[in-house]
């Protein structure tokens, strides 16, 4: 490797056999990084392709020892642990509560045992901030969250700054739009785009809540994945920083579009609106910008290379059945 | 009674036993509403004066019937519950993410299906803002707490918003400053006043913090009360309001200030700094000022009277012994 930025450098993601996890996992390993993703369950295959060269540990994070195990050594520890989606928390914000927090507040305690290491916290740009009052949102805009899911995405932000002004730890919040990409799972209540595909790759018809006006800052996880690996880079990092693409697109333009490169004509179910989804939300990302260089690709890039690899990844299935 | 703003009104005050909520059910009864206090724990007997003319219920949020049983027939609930002081918050702060939130998202369901019934939430302004940019704080400043008492109060004030946005809960938040009075029981790591009220009574030596620079907005809790009594009577209440005296002092002028009206000298054991103290916080009350006349006592006047009333609550104990 010729350009290794990271070479050297020790870092954990917890949680990195997630759909994003696995994929900066792969963006740090690329640029040098010695890497260990860290996670509660087995990477499903697609991920596994994405931990080529990083150590993989299994284990839950509330287990006794396992976050010594894990960080023991590391320079930056990457929080990318999921938590249950904006749809699901709002039906069980007890449990919401009860799963999101205390995980986060253990790695916290964890690194303020390592002073020397950095932690970043990947929050959520499309929730904590609600219903945005201007577009693109700046990170210092007001935050009036709608989800059970986006108000403990704050307050795990509002806990990294706690940390980082009472004992030091070098923590930074990374608030992510709306992540798309090939290995996203479709059906989990998030994820527009991986449910528009599996619907055309399945020739099913589409469900819709509302009239598809409700507009998001898609931005694809390599990108997102190549922004943490840039920021990890850098010596200093600002407490907030927004990772999106800049441009909103409504659902109905995802759809039209996928339309157009599939020449498929979708069968669309319409839902009533969900009231806890924000209207319309577009990242400001010009502090992005500054601190690394940012050219996220196109909605129109990034929506048919994600197609392209759903297909290309079915034929290779169809191969190994051997199916022609 | 000839002037019963609230007559008619049922209010519940869960946490109706605690030092704010018995001074809230007090006043809410002398504004005629029927009101009903909630409470785990039985209340002391200075509280027990205080819930005179109220309903008294015994039992925990989280067990099932006990909501339905105290929400019965409600027009409002005031949610007085208390958490783990700020000190002790951050010893443990998954203990209190596992205490503090749950009771009062059962409570906010509890309310969401009673559509009628207003829901008040009292926050924390001294501790939800963090360390404010700039003196009074408003409520639309930015909140960065540097407690999880604050974070916890914060998060809560994100349900309230929620269940309002999406459920149509009639919830509002009330951030009060640092309340002290006559029954806040010292030596729980909070309080300020009653800590040097009861070292004077006591001729003992107090712990200061720093150099006792650090500025709070104290407020007398039946002021609080007052606020929150006259508010209850609004037709209208904007979705959060700060309630503090809107004047500061440092912990340096409340030890001088007691020491001339007693006549002692304080022997003062100087601790280092507690750097989850907040250096400044006085409340910006211009909103509470345009809703309900609001003349607060000012802090001689509060801690006189609570001075007094607690050497007549010594002299009373003192009859009763038969001690002369």
């Amino acid at each position: 490797m010729t350009h290794a930025p990271l070479a050297g450098r020790r870092i954990v993601v917890l949680g990195g056999t997630g759909f994003l996890g696995a994929e900066i996992v792969r963006s740090l390993v690329a640029a040098g990084a010695r890497v260990r993703a860290v996670a509660r369950r087995p990477p499903e295959p697609e991920a596994e392709a994405r931990l080529e060269g990083a150590e993989l540990m299994r284990g839950e994070i509330a287990s006794p020892g396992l976050l010594d195990a894990a960080l023991d050594g590391a320079d930056h520890v990457v929080y990318a642990v999921g938590c249950p989606f904006p749809a699901e928390s709002n039906l069980d914000p007890v449990g919401d509560v009860e799963q999101t927090l205390p995980n986060l507040l253990h790695t916290l305690q964890a690194a303020r045992a390592r002073p020397n290491a950095r932690f970043t916290f990947l929050s959520s740009g499309g929730t904590v901030y609600g219903n945005p009052e201007r577009l693109p949102v700046p990170e210092d805009a007001a935050c009036w969250p709608l989800t059970s899911y986006g108000i403990m995405k704050l307050a795990a932000e509002h806990y990294v700054a706690m940390y980082r002004m009472l004992y030091g730890v070098d923590g930074h919040v990374l608030r992510i739009a709306n992540a798309y990409g090939p290995t996203q799972r479709p059906g989990r209540g998030q994820g527009v785009i991986a449910a528009f595909l599996d619907a055309a790759r399945r020739r099913r018809p589409v469900s819709l809540y509302g009239d598809g006006s409700i507009v998001r800052d898609y931005v694809h996880a390599e990108d997102v994945a190549a922004a943490v690996a840039a920021i990890a880079g850098l010596a200093e990092v600002p407490p907030i920083c927004n990772v999106g693409s800049g441009v909103g697109h409504s659902v109905a333009e995802v759809l039209e579009l996928i339309e157009q490169f599939t020449g498929l004509r979708f069968q669309v179910e319409r839902l009533p609106d969900r009231r806890f989804d924000v209207r319309s939300v577009v990242l400001d990302v010009a502090l992005l910008g500054r601190l690394v260089p940012w050219r996220p690709r196109s909605l129109r890039d990034g929506v048919y290379s994600t197609w392209s690899a759903l297909l290309a990844g079915e034929a290779a299935l169809e191969r190994v059945a051997g199916r022609p």
